[in-house]
């Protein structure tokens, strides 16, 4: 029988060094709120998402487009100069169907760079779960689970979501990576509630605080969207 | 009322410049087996232990000082030039009682000399847990809790040790940070069988490899020594 494929997760991107990532797939896992809002946007018919890296770059490369929304936050809310912020609410199908979405994030989008050049990266996020770990199945090959964190410190809801796509691929996949055993144990505890669950952690107490609960709801809710993300050339795009 | 002290957890070496540590109690965790050694070996009445972090400079310390043991591991196997490994099954009272522990270990030692030169620093292992709470408590101040990790990727048992010490200590301190959460669940998860929860884990397969379940089983046994090993002048001694 061939060897099974491994599965491995990764914390923060200040560990990612750690991480033999050539011919991998690589998921990049923001879920509060960057890879939630890129599913989203792309699932409601947006033709494409440019992820950039700061402000300034995000207006030049959204002027330079035709029949596109600049996007991003800083501190919570719409950054100066840029169009919407970061929530997945702001994006539904009569707003952003046809349009290419330049968003600006900080963690999502620096680990998203810190890959870019020599891997298969999917975008993942509880929206869209099912459809990740299908395409990860089929795709038989070893897996990265790359959580964007906050600031490179380790965050919870991140953790979650690779523990969520390794606790369902467990039986096809060969886990020795202690991260893994670790999220997808506490996924087991905390899935019948995950906002429960998430209740201290710190991005929940971040969000709530600007009365963001509508998109604390949204980005834990499983498999709105059949639909996998992919970076090709610089944009996220429907697989 | 005063604000509670706070309680964080630095999963890995390679994260520990994103914690301020000035000030605060850092305890040093490496479960297999630095710091289940060095406690056991002090509560068996070694003089002190020095820890350090290579293999020629554990020969030249201990040749310099009189009653010494050097001991260290590479690969599972005594190191050359040393005279015992890394087991805390190695050091009963009858033959460490008034000698000087000179020991050399790769992850522990690496992050005791990473924060050696500012802080109050306590040596915490499952064997000795119960006490380390109490002090901690007792203290007031401050805690970081710092993995050693394995070569700086994220380990499970020093997780479980850390989230072990969170628990006890949840009443009495704040927890804002995402990685005392995650390890605090998984130790309430594991605590009814600490060595099962490990099984599936990088280190256990390692030393169970190596034949060593006595040293597993030893490391995960709680409350044996109600000793708190502290760093003086580059060496541990009983607080």
């Amino acid at each position: 029988m061939a060897p099974r494929p491994k599965i491995e997760i990764c914390l923060s991107p200040a560990l990612l060094h750690l991480f033999d990532t050539k011919d991998k797939n690589v998921v990049i896992i923001d879920i509060f709120r960057a890879t939630s809002t890129i599913v989203t946007a792309l699932a409601n018919g947006a033709k494409s998402v440019i992820p950039v890296a700061k402000i300034d770059e995000c207006i030049r490369i959204s002027q330079s487009i035709e029949n596109t929304v600049s996007a991003g936050e800083r501190d919570g809310q719409i950054a100066p100069g840029l169009q919407y912020g970061n929530s997945p609410l702001s994006y539904p199908p009569e707003f952003i169907s046809g349009k290419t979405l330049v968003l600006t994030t900080t963690n999502g989008t620096k680990l998203l760079h810190m890959v870019e050049e020599y891997h298969s990266i999917l975008i993942g996020a509880f929206v869209n779960l099912e459809a990740v770990v299908q395409h990860l199945k089929n795709s038989r090959k070893d897996i990265i689970l790359g959580c964007a964190a906050w600031k490179d410190r380790v965050n919870l809801e991140d953790t979650l979501f690779a523990g969520a796509v390794a606790y369902h691929l467990q039986d096809h996949f060969d886990i020795f990576c202690d991260s893994t055993i670790a999220a997808s144990n506490l996924y087991q505890m905390a899935k019948d509630d995950l906002l429960l669950f998430l209740k201290n952690s710190n991005h929940y107490r971040r969000l709530s605080g600007f009365g963001l609960m509508d998109d604390l709801k949204y980005c834990t809710t499983l498999n709105l969207h059949p639909i996998v993300p992919v970076f090709k050339k610089g944009a996220l795009v429907v697989n």
